[in-house]
């Protein structure tokens, strides 16, 4: 069989680059600002010098900006190369890596060791080099590049001294600069970033239900509390209107009372469905001021997206094609049995008409988007088709790359990894059942060094209205302060749900995770008073201060001698944080937090706790700490030499 | 944006499916009989009942077979599914995986947890189960399904015995068996497996240089022992004319006496080039002759590919352009500064002419082949171009899918890999060069359970013509019966150069891994009667008889309690090898080998030595171990009661 190709093929192979989610499928994430570390195994067959570099563009760009690779083992005759470049704009990115083999280099790089070895007849070599030197001499576009070459050309004619002034520095720049790219490979196609703002990492989540709090417009004006706190989200449950029929009562009772408010969940009455407001909440106008407010004061306004209907909701009249209707004409309430949600009633994704169905989704978000929601909460998303959040995400992006939506599927792994894959921006975790030590940091560390750390950005919520963990149900105070340092430190994106302030830990029943008088269900009275909003107010001003508290992957957890105590160092260069928790709420703890030295600290540093201010003297090796849930039940130490 | 499908996307995901080699860009390897375990992520949204197949088919096959898989992991939730097929033929297989929502066992099992929970009003459902039995009555096949469903059809509008009979497992099988694939999905592309036949990855290799032996007839009256000895394959080093110009002389010097034979990798003279014999070794119809005699002996001969030139082969005057010429007119022969081959020259894999060139190389292997050569030993593979030999090795198995090829490359880790990636049927390794417990343990268990288990194959040959490790030249016979022990019993490929069983250890000079009076530059005499060859004969034997030594995959280390006892495990269903040497070649060591509990033994079972006859009460825990230098140097242990 003859060979087709007209050109010999490439030689140099470049593979494994980083940062890819499963090879280059989906795109890895990065925030405005970021430096993006990028590596590859480069080399080819042979022993030729090789070059290479990263090529990458930003949205909307056509050209492409290069940065060099440099060989990150070369020590031990490794093919990892390495370099990186910043992403500075909102979008998606792309990057490639270039390599070829530097003719000159490899020519220069021989000669050097034949004269180390004594070799004196290299008029062959030299006639190498003759050419390439002419060739370069064409090309060379600087004057001083095309002086130094033509003036090593004038003696290499001369044995003495052609080959000293062969290996002169400035020739090789000169060289290097005329370089032609000799067999140059790249990538097969290029990579994806996807790039958000910097909120869309670091950010902390204050969920309240408005109807609690007087409706929209009494929650506005807590807005300038709430940001001194340091919250940068505002994130409500469901603010449409709540249907009518099988109305929930209170603590989830299958009849509900009149005046009882119903879940927020069972979306769409006679006054609307999901682009409406509850009347009782106020006005779209009332959600626009909201905004407006909350951009002042620096913050986000958080929707929830659940996208299921109550019996009243208007698109069960207008559109009944769009649910699971029964052969016998029936329609399906949302059930997983033996549990039975008869207020709430699915889509039916397999619809014929799953277009209008998609782009109806598409119109309601971007209704919001327009009157300034920049952020969802998406509730359930693991039950809808993956390729429906793939598109909607991608729609709205294309309206507006602000927008931040976070995945509310607390089921199997694979299936939140996917979500977080195909574009969801944040997501939430099983942090709140992982309680003891050893649960903690396998997980965070997982994933802050798995490969999750490309794509799945975890937000770290201690409570939710469907979720108070028995931890902090029999743990009292010194249990809800030491997971909120843990959240605000572990992660960059943390959340609480309103009333944890007031350390609220009754459940509805022994053994169940369901508050009792939930919210979900009945009004209840709220106010910015809870006796925990001091310590949040300046653990969220410790995480502003301390970028090393803005990354996740930085973590590393350090040994304690004592399962009770958990301590992680977060490091970025000029800032250092040491956490240490009790995890044990009823009894004090002891034991040594151990500094490695790899770390590279100082063999003895001072630290000083950011919550407190008090100051210890620490050091590589073990440093002992105490902490009593009667008195101080978390340090956060900042190392004040370096 | 209007969405542009007219069928709603596919809502099963499949991922991560093995066997892979860099998700699907390279093939897996196996060998005919192998049965493939296939394994895969497999989920959707909700909670659907999921079907998944493994769908494969042999070279030259259109239609595909299909095997069940099933969930690995479902009592912990997981999405991991697993299956397996047999290949039976060698060539390219193909594989795939098909999943779909099963809607009848979704219904089924939402029916039961309904019952279950005392649910009495079950007429839609039941409206639902009507349908979907109509419409299977109206596809099955069978006589007996059909039966099965309309008998159910007939009471399901009775309310009080519907629900049993919806549920009785007749119906359920003839329902699975009459399903529709409701939102199937495949893979977006088949995966590859390249199937070799046995002797590609389990053989004992024994390497002569022909002309120590009295040429190639000579040779081939040897070969009915060679083959007693259990050698499956005889291996040659050039067997070519070998150049006159810079001809080496003894132990690597630059000028040759008249009469020395010079090295055989000098290959081409007037008597011609790659595709002639040596005229003092023998004739074309030697070789033929000789290879037909290895096949009646169950044996294969194997052949040195270099793809290098002597200053005299044909090739330098009828084609100087695929030779490396200077600007002055001189040719480039083989250097690595400060080291010079002055009687090589090297090609030039850049030339214009490469189609040429790559296809007088594909003519030169094919003319082996049709001698009667069905394996090549390639030489130093890693400093010609990859393309190449992806190219050269489809080109030869399209002629004959026998022949192997093996990797002599020690170079870069990755480099190996990528070797064996594009179609090296097996590989040198770092072996010779791992000598103590961990290097060893650390490096098999990377090649047995690491990435480049499914393409690498590592043949562990103990000594070559260019290697003499320390190790031998130091330790004397109980080194070299404790590295063919490891050799043998390690890796189902492994080899051994003629000396070796005389215990030849003498260095060129301290510090080299050279022999001394090297075979590469003289003729020896050599004879097949080394010390060590009764020994050898019983460990091939072993092999051969012990299906668990022909595996790689299969190897687990185990604790010794001594760093110079190194032990391992190797199993497959009835049949377990405890393989125990001691490294040490000087001291007699004791330890204990712990037997794990998982590798399912009885507590107590005794174990017969292989190697020389004698018995052992052995038990889960740890068992006492001496081996002497002066005495026994290595158990071959295999576990007598399972």
């Amino acid at each position: 069989m003859p060979v087709a190709n007209t050109k010999a093929p490439a030689r140099i192979q470049i593979q494994y680059p980083t940062p890819t989610v499963d090879g280059g499928r989906y795109p890895a994430k990065r925030v405005v600002g970021d430096v993006v570390a990028v590596t590859a195994d480069v080399f080819r067959d042979g022993h030729e010098v090789l070059r290479a570099v990263v090529r990458f563009r930003g949205p909307g760009s056509r050209g492409w900006t290069e940065a060099p690779l440099h060989p990150l083992d070369a020590h031990v005759n490794g093919v990892r190369w390495g370099g990186e470049f910043t992403v500075t704009t909102q979008g998606r990115w792309e990057f490639t890596i270039e390599a070829w083999s530097d003719t000159f280099a490899t020519w220069r790089d021989e000669l050097q060791r034949k004269l180390g070895a004594g070799q004196s007849d290299l008029a062959g070599e030299l006639s190498e080099g003759v050419v390439m030197l002419e060739q370069a001499m064409a090309r060379a576009r600087e004057t001083g590049d095309r002086d130094a070459i033509e003036s090593v050309l004038e003696v290499l004619g001369d044995p003495a001294g052609a080959p000293a002034a062969a290996l002169a520095p400035d020739l090789f720049t000169a060289m290097e600069r005329a370089s032609e790219r000799t067999g140059s490979t790249t990538l097969e196609r290029p990579l994806a970033l996807e790039v958000d703002r910097v909120g869309a990492a670091f950010a902390s989540w204050y969920e309240l239900f408005p109807r609690s709090w007087g409706g929209l417009a009494e929650v506005e004006k807590q807005i300038p509390a709430i940001a001194e706190l340091g919250f940068d989200v505002l994130y409500f449950p469901p603010i449409h209107p709540i249907g009518e029929s099988n109305r929930k009562g209170p603590n989830n009772t299958l009849t509900a009372a009149p005046g009882d408010p119903g879940s927020p969940y069972a979306i769409g009455s006679e006054e609307g469905g999901h682009d409406a407001v509850h009347p009782e909440l106020g006005t779209l106008e009332d959600v626009r001021s909201l905004c407006a407010t909350a951009r002042e004061h620096g913050m986000d306004v958080a929707l929830d997206l659940a996208l299921n209907a109550s019996p009243d909701h208007p698109w069960l009249k207008a559109h009944p094609e769009w649910f699971q209707q029964r052969p016998d004409g029936t329609l399906k309430y949302a059930e997983n049995p033996p549990k039975r949600y008869q207020d709430i009633y699915n889509f039916n994704w397999d619809t014929e008409d799953w277009r209008e169905l998609w782009q109806a989704w598409r119109d309601v978000v971007v209704h919001w988007v327009e009157t300034g929601i920049k952020v969802f909460r998406v509730d359930n998303p693991h039950t809808k088709p993956f390729p429906f959040w793939e598109w909607l995400i991608r729609e709205v992006h294309a309206v507006d790359r602000d927008v931040v939506f976070l995945a509310e599927a607390f089921t199997r792994r694979a299936v939140m990894r996917h979500l977080a894959k195909i574009g969801f921006t944040q997501s939430y975790t099983y942090f709140t059942w992982k309680n003891s030590r050893g649960e903690l940091s396998e997980y965070v560390s997982e994933l802050a060094h798995g490969p999750e750390r490309e794509y799945f950005r975890p937000n770290l919520f201690i409570n939710t209205p469907d979720i108070l963990h028995a931890y902090l149900q029999h743990g009292g105070p010194p249990a809800f302060v030491s997971r909120l340092v843990l959240a605000g430190t572990l992660s960059p994106a943390y959340g609480i749900y309103s009333g944890y302030e007031h350390f609220e830990n009754v459940p509805v029943r022994e053994g169940s995770e369901e508050y009792l008088d939930s919210e979900k269900y009945e009004t209840r009275q709220r106010a910015l008073d809870g006796p925990l909003l001091p310590m949040i107010r300046r653990l969220n001003e410790i995480r502003r201060e301390n970028p090393a508290l803005q990354r996740l992957e930085n973590v590393t957890f350090l040994e304690t001698y004592n399962e009770a105590l958990i301590a992680y160092v977060k490091s970025v260069p000029g800032n250092t944080i040491v956490c240490v928790a009790n995890i044990d709420p009823q009894h004090a703890q002891e034991g040594s937090v151990v500094i490695p030295a790899h770390l590279g600290l100082a063999p003895a540093f001072a630290v000083g706790d950011l919550l407190t201010g008090e100051h210890y003297d620490w050091r590589i090796g073990p440093n002992y700490v105490r902490l009593d849930p009667a008195g101080k039940q978390a340090h956060v130490l900042r190392v004040e030499q370096q």
